[in-house]
């Protein structure tokens, strides 16, 4: 990288890690967790989104920020489930970043226990923008390959949960879904590993069960 | 985007844009097709170009560039087929630039028709740098969805084909390849697309054929 843009890089990262933090004490504060959704394009994140609506949204309501590049598709999907939601398009951009999200939360409404951002598609840059989440999930699709976690690292070392979506195409692949469970243990001990259908709804309560347990974990440290 | 941050970027992509300049006439004197491979993460680039290589090396001599931000892995998939590779570990960076590529031209064996370039598995960020290829393809594999083409538009808008991979899979997915076409062509009229499997076979001779007719255009004007 030339000098110049490594200095300017700097300063970007810089500025948006203390938005970050505001945002994340903020809805800490108000009780809302706070989940940021990270993938190649296509891996699942507005069908994983419109399946944990409907489970999840009766009892815990939630909210949703779509980023694209362009269009306003993602959005419409989720607000065809009831759910607020508002579209980011950057129109280029690769990444969301914080002052983005912190733009929105005007928007938020009064009674919220979950806020979801389904980042751009892309396994690399937006890795490197923290956007004041609490949860970090990264998606690998099956037909992706079982290679990804080693040729995609960062994705998967910043995150807190991978979920590993289209299972439901396991049988017409060559996946192999404990070689991704140790390669990406290896490189992060901590992350907690889902396998998910979206289509098929395999793993979906389990998923959705941790998430109320870890927003009811911020809610009482915050009471 | 922050005023510093596109005079910046304005700089590397002026800056690129001579390289490649530079890269494709000489290329072009030696009678190589260059070709630049763009998709996300997992959508068969790799496995493309080995297919490619069992088809087409024997009476054409190829090499690939291959592109990845970390990991050897798709050079050697590559090098086992009997092909010249070279593996560009960008380390983080989410695109190949012009100057990756002239890095390597001291390497290139004398006795060269194609140039193939895989690069980094991300559909938005390569679309905006010319490595100096004669024909840039874009690959959309089947399990992304058939909504891509409008999300990401930079990539389907800067290319030359399209290639619809994984076609093998369309029987247990909701794609519909006609939607696809017609919104590409509807961004992008002069796109060729083709639908290919490279496991089953499906569309390789076609888009070989195409590759050798376009190498013998390019090799007859700069006789």
């Amino acid at each position: 990288m030339e000098k110049k843009e490594l200095i300017v890089r700097e300063n970007i990262l810089g500025s948006n890690k203390k938005v970050a933090a505001e945002i994340r004490a903020e809805l800490a504060g108000r009780g809302v967790l706070c989940v940021n959704l990270m993938s190649s394009p296509g891996a699942g994140k507005t069908s994983l989104l419109e399946r944990i609506s409907e489970k999840l949204a009766a009892g815990h309501p939630m909210a949703v920020i779509e980023g694209d590049v362009e269009t306003e598709r993602d959005a419409e999907r989720i607000r065809a489930k009831g759910i607020p939601a508002w579209q980011i398009v950057t129109g280029g951009e690769c990444h969301l970043e914080a002052r983005m999200i912190g733009r929105l939360f005007g928007k938020l409404p009064d009674k919220l226990e979950f806020l979801f951002i389904e980042n751009i598609g892309n396994l690399i840059c937006p890795a490197s923008f923290d956007l004041g989440e609490h949860l970090r999930c990264v998606l690998l699709s099956t037909p992706e390959g079982d290679d990804k976690v080693k040729k995609y690292p960062e994705a998967f070392l910043t995150s807190d949960c991978l979920l590993i979506t289209k299972s439901d195409l396991l049988p017409y692949l060559s996946f192999d879904p404990e070689s991704v469970k140790k390669e990406a243990l290896e490189l992060n001990p901590k992350l907690r590993i889902f396998v998910l259908s979206a289509l098929r709804g395999q793993g979906l309560d389990d998923f959705i069960a941790f998430l109320i347990e870890r927003r009811a974990e911020l809610a009482s440290v915050h009471a």
